[in-house]
């Protein structure tokens, strides 16, 4: 909105970039944004909201001192991967002090692994999105593995083999998700808001509602995509047979709710025709997101927001054969 | 040839589109053959011919929905993958009512990837040919475990270590495919015929003769390569010493027999040169089939036609940097 | 050296692309450097010495009849995947005759390949480099297990879980690695050299100390690189802490030798800026490193010298969007 582009013009240069570096999680070139989104980290777990911290000027101070765009740098593109490359480290290896430097050289390289994707995606005019984040983060992650100075963290689970893993924590969804009680209403609202707030790694509902407050200031149409990929990603995992526990914690709507922004507002023409696309792009997410996990489950890595990295792609490389899409830029 | 060419053109323009899809399976734009191909696949079996009808009609459909161009749509170049998915989704998962759905989205999904392939790999003037398929299955496929409405029928194997299950099955072939008996001779005709029926998972001698019918229609040259290919396929598992009830199914042939026919005749200039290149392409196939095939036995997916489309990708691209290959095309 | 390149000039055309292909894994466009090379891999062993030849040949051979560019074919590029292929196959599987056959196959195989990955990467302008004789080395150990003739030799771990693998084998590094006494020395010099010597699967520091003679015949500064790299291979996994036995024996230490002769030496300009990058990408070389060899270790497949060819890509296309990086050629 107009207004929140005025204070974001309005904020000094470095720190402007560095909050846009955070509104970007959420493809918002906004600065206001952006710190709504470092104050409901902080709010979520003062760790995690450190962790962005150092991540997202980390990835910024990189990209200027290897001289990358400075327009790309400004607009917070080299930003937003340093963002989620904190939160996710700290998630899931153990806390030790050299975690730090960790992040600031997982950070340092997902800024290398950005500029190298975007010199790879230049000739088809499509974005590398969050996957410097997701290639870095898996590669540190796996590599802890053969290193005395780090370990795994209790989230982190075990490699083991697909069937046992997955078909184990395969459940039928309670009885609760079916009755329009107020209990039901609740369990609902919870998981769709913490959907939201597991883009950047929050398990909690406050940092969802706070997350989707800044999406709304810089687009409404933005705002209501975030919405509908979180319902999207609760409805569908419940009427496929998906396991409970993961749905109430929101983990099958974060990937969701970046495809639908992705798909029916910043990368395509905002119609009807783009809405509709974005929640087929959702829907299969959600499959995709399955498939990635027990493919993911022999090495014991997360699938991280790779499931929206993969659909977004498919979605974006097939509008360029078609004759309906048109790009939003 | 020049008969069925008149009679393609003849069948009214939906109908032509759906058969030429069925046909290009084989690379065949003709929908005299892809008719056969789909009556062969009825005659192999009810669910799996109206499973492939289904998939074709989806996938071109939402082609012509989603405005991809019209002059590929009728080629039927928005049909194979569908045609595919159908068969290879019943084959694997158990067969309930919602899998008819399932497939549905299967193939509208695999006209998205097929797209969106088609965008990356239009600067370098290669086809996506199956790959699509087997991206689109391979994701429903482990997607499945995570969900109750689903489950793996029992040809899918559990995934486990490659040491277990490869070590185990390699046995040494059998003294009757060394002797020039009658029995060894019906036995190596079965494998071959069969070899090319499993292209669309048809363990069935008819059907592959059917199928070889069909591309004789349209190609003579497009026919010997593949029946070549199924003799490769045959052949050399054999001296390597590969497991023998894969081979007496066909199950080493169908890879390279697609292989055969894209390097051999439909890509590039067919020449007494681009028959021996595809000699090589074929018996590459099969040390490719092995090799995926040990990569995804730790999640329990089966190679399904990607041995195929990684090599004569590799052959593609390095026809590209020679001054003997030329495209066909 | 200017000398080096007069004897390069005068020795027959055929020999000459012959030892440049040898001379080309260390990126040396020297045949001088060439022979020592083979020199140096007889004297590590007659065996591997003999597959090395056997697989330059191979490949340099296959690319003539194929017909890909002679320019390349002259400067030797079509001759290292070969030089790499043969002691590779011979250092991971059963020595049996049938062996030098399947040799032979792979090394022609990584031609095409090589033909292949330079025409993809050709509108971005950067090299395949090693990735040939890595993609088909995976192939052709992994299909092994498929097939009666072949056995993986002692040295091929089984597939297995990684938390199995990696966790055990993590060990503390010995006290003597951090005291200033004379066998600290020998032991840093021994893991040092061997580094070197294993870029080309050579346990033995006389081989590594010819290998780096011959760099330094071609050009000081990438020897200077080369001996950075083994340096940075065991300083780095020292102080994270990674497995012992692995850093004596150079098996961190031969893939950033690659990464800091091609960043620091062969394509980008040679100043300090990139030497100082070069720094960079050997020590995230050692993480990349880490992180795939647990990732592989489900499928029982080593590394090779993927680290490298990863860490090398993504320096070189981010390159590209860089205000100071330049090109070398």
């Amino acid at each position: 909105m107009d207004w929140s582009l005025s204070i974001d013009k309005a904020i000094p240069r470095p720190l402007r970039v560095i909050f846009r570096g955070a509104g970007q999680v959420f493809f918002c070139c906004n600065a206001v944004t952006g710190l709504i989104f470092l104050i409901a980290l902080y709010v979520g777990g003062i760790t995690a909201g450190f962790a962005a911290t150092v991540g997202v000027v980390s990835s910024t101070v990189a990209a200027y001192l290897l001289g990358f765009p400075e327009d790309d740098i400004d607009a917070g593109l080299y930003g937003f991967n340093g963002t989620l490359v904190g939160p996710c480290l700290f998630l899931f290896l153990e806390h030790t002090p050299q975690l730090w430097l960790y992040v600031v050289l997982a950070s340092v390289l997902s800024t290398v692994v950005l500029a190298a994707l975007m010199r790879i995606l230049q000739p088809y005019n499509i974005p590398a999105s969050t996957s410097p984040f997701v290639l870095t983060c898996w590669m540190f992650m796996v590599a802890v593995y053969a290193f005395d100075g780090f370990a795994r963290g209790p989230v982190l689970p075990p490699p083991g083999i697909p069937s046992t893993i997955a078909e184990t924590t395969a459940a039928s969804t309670d009885a609760w998700f079916n009755a329009f009680t107020q209990d039901a209403a609740i369990a609902w609202c919870t998981a769709i808001s913490k959907g939201i707030g597991e883009v950047m790694f929050a398990d909690s509902v406050i940092v969802g509602a706070l997350f989707l407050t800044g999406i709304a200031i810089t687009s409404l149409r933005g705002a209501f995509m975030a919405l509908s990929g979180a319902i999207v990603g609760v409805v569908v995992p419940v009427l496929l047979g998906a396991d409970k526990t993961l749905i109430e914690m929101g983990l099958y709507a974060f990937n969701p709710v970046l495809t639908m922004m992705a798909v029916g507002w910043v990368f395509l023409k905002p119609t009807t025709g783009s809405a509709l696309l974005a929640l087929l792009a959702g829907i299969l997410t959600i499959i995709c997101q399955a498939g990635l996990a027990n493919f993911l489950a022999p090495i014991g890595l997360p699938t991280l927001t790779f499931p929206f990295v993969l659909v977004m792609w498919m979605f974006l490389f097939a509008a360029g054969k078609s004759k309906y899409w048109g790009n939003a830029s």
